[in-house]
């Protein structure tokens, strides 16, 4: 193996065919009639796909270990491995009907520089670390990024262990079952920075023809559910005026929360998602609403100004109408400022390699939520099909992949060599 | 017995505790816990309801038949019975968590009008009839007012025998199992006048605080249900302007349809009782959106104008968000308008007994809509408590059930004694 330190060859590029070979073999674990996957967190195909990585992970002479959690760490050495490590990683589990990129394609990028570091003879100073955070997902266990949440402590042990799925497993009764938990300690290892490669999950970078986003944060997020307490009447002999309609607060809420949502800018995002009338009869006043308004911004001032409008909005209508009800905010989730170095290494390694690219702010969560709580972190975006996500038709192009992957061998190999 | 003719005695009332404690009588077949009544058209409860009253009806010297279809009719004979008969009933079925008084108070006063009659021994010229119109609800074999449908001829007997309930069993095959259907003849009997007594089913006659509304019509009315096909998207990662969010449509056109049923005037009722999201998640935009408009008005210019506004908004709405989607009118029933005479009886008896009353027009189809297609018919609402009907707790006074149906007894004998 050759030896070179520093600097790495800019010609040094990863393997793309063996990298959507990989992410094609990991689809066959858990793949569905339509294409997608149902890989849920710590089920036997969770097992399955963690063994696969961990096979190529020995293959190219790296150490796997688990945490507590479940969370899988496939770690290169470096030159100097009492350094803190330089780390990328996402996840291997998915929706129920999850597609083949979301959070696989972070994990085998990650395993796909250090092969490619590996073919190219080429070592760091610091080790590289390879992330596989468990249940990031939440569908079966109800609580996204799960691992990452409980390694960067922000979430006790105890309260990942006793999370249940709906036929009432608990996550320590399956990380036992897979033996994955004997009794492993949940030390955090020192980062010296994170890095984690995802599909946009968006449709903007395919609409925009970009080939990388460069994301530089995550936006501000929260939910509010809405209910609104009427009075059933039959649609016929109830005159206007003597009803107590809920539809009345809808009817005044839902153009005013768009023009909110426009009035704080093109990053703003308003989603009414469910909305449901009781009893649900066609000649019926209902006699309750229920939905949701999900709110997000990437700068808190408008985000804030914006959650202030909601709150205000739904109050006067419910007022308005003499209508009894309340909102109430049932998750929330502040928005992440990435670590200007880590932002600063992805934007140079994709002008280096000559990639298209934006800065993004990411509207989802990802578990680098929870790693910048701890460490210096950044994240690079890649299109897919139609924006699509959660969806068994969630697609991505090779050349696209490939070039994320090379953008991350670049950023990780500025961070992992420099001292 | 007396024989008086004509004039009948100013002086005759009713015997509102008798009327009462046959309500409660009635009302304990099929009861329900909640202090309601389950007795669903053609089921066990149904016969039971039918052989109670026709134990009634015999003891008033009255007979009783049926026809093909499962009507009910007790006769009590007049000076002159080759002529049409004066008309009065409702319905005995029930919804699965109906209340006391919904159609089975007008069945009794009709038989407390007989008895009155007797006790009085006052006999009329022309015969009068108290009909019970089978599966008046709808809500077991799914056709409101089937029984007086067929009787009227507007639905051949063969499509109600053919309807059938969710376990699968036809009426045809209930009428055969309950031994109400031995090929007895559908023919109809010629009728004078035909009137019904009902309890409003709305809180009009309570709030003003009247005790009779003469009711001299029921409105035209429609239901529209309208599809608006979206695209499901990440609430996080998809901006604004990129979705194709489907309660954009519902935000220009809630306030549009209140604004349009408004300017229609107060007669005008528009109702949204079925708003429905799909999938039905927080952080999804709905890939498609489903609602019903109920549209109701007594007057067909107003009627016809409001139905086009509909029709517009929610076509604009769609073009203006270039959504897919249509509308569909999937139910009408026309407006009905009351015979003059009919609804003179009842003004003229209603003023003679002192009762406050007003005009009304139902919002509610009745039996007496199909009635009206063949005999010159009106209706008497009495108040129910706060409006409720199809409903545990609907109630009404029994001072109210008794005015209205003195109401009717004084009207039926204006009609059936006048040659």
């Amino acid at each position: 193996m050759l030896d070179r330190l520093s600097p790495p060859p800019p010609t040094a590029r990863v393997n793309g065919g063996r990298l959507w070979s990989r992410l094609m073999a990991m689809a066959a674990i858990g793949a569905t009639a339509q294409g997608g996957c149902n890989r849920q967190a710590l089920t036997d195909g969770d097992l399955a796909a963690r063994r696969l990585l961990s096979s190529w992970a020995a293959a190219a002479n790296c150490t796997v270990r688990e945490d507590a959690v479940g969370n899988l760490f496939v770690r290169r050495a470096g030159r100097e491995n009492t350094l803190p490590v330089v780390m990328t990683g996402s996840h291997l589990d998915t929706q129920p009907t999850g597609g083949k990129f979301d959070g696989v394609y972070g994990v085998l990028a990650g395993l796909e520089v250090i092969e490619s570091l590996n073919d190219c003879g080429i070592a760091t100073l610091h080790p590289i670390e390879v992330g596989v955070w468990c249940n990031e997902e939440g569908c079966r266990f109800p609580m996204a990024m799960m691992g990452s949440a409980v390694w960067s402590g922000r979430l006790p042990l105890e309260s990942a262990y006793a999370l249940t799925d709906r036929a009432g497993r608990s996550v320590r009764q399956e990380l036992d079952r897979l033996g994955m938990a004997k009794e492993l300690p949940m030390a955090r290892q020192p980062v010296k920075a994170a890095l984690e490669v995802h599909i946009e999950q968006g449709p903007v970078l395919e609409q925009r023809g970009k080939t990388i986003g460069v994301v530089t944060g995550v936006q501000n997020m929260c939910r509010y559910e809405v209910l609104v307490e009427g009075q059933e009447a039959h649609a016929g002999p109830t005159p206007m005026e003597m009803r107590r309609d809920p539809i009345r607060v809808l009817a005044d809420v839902l153009p005013a929360l768009y023009a909110a949502a426009h009035a704080r800018g093109p990053a703003a995002r308003l989603t009414v998602g469910i909305i449901e009338t009781s009893p649900g009869s066609p000649n019926t006043v209902p006699g309750r609403l229920r939905f949701t308004v999900d709110v997000r911004h990437p700068d808190i001032r408008h985000y804030d100004q914006l959650r202030a409008a909601v709150d205000r909005l739904v109050r006067a209508a419910l007022q308005q109408h003499a209508l009894a009800g309340d909102l109430h905010c049932v998750w929330e989730a502040p928005g992440v400022v990435f670590d200007a170095t880590c932002i600063d290494a992805v934007r140079t390694a994709t002008a280096a390699l000559g990639y298209d690219a934006m800065d993004l702010v990411s509207g989802a969560g990802h578990d680098s939520c929870n790693v910048a709580a701890v460490a210096p972190t950044a994240m690079i975006f890649v299109p897919c099909a139609g924006g699509l996500s959660h969806n068994e038709a969630e697609n991505a192009l090779p050349s696209d992949l490939e070039a994320g992957a090379n953008v991350l061998l670049h950023a990780m190999l500025s961070l992992a060599c420099a001292a």
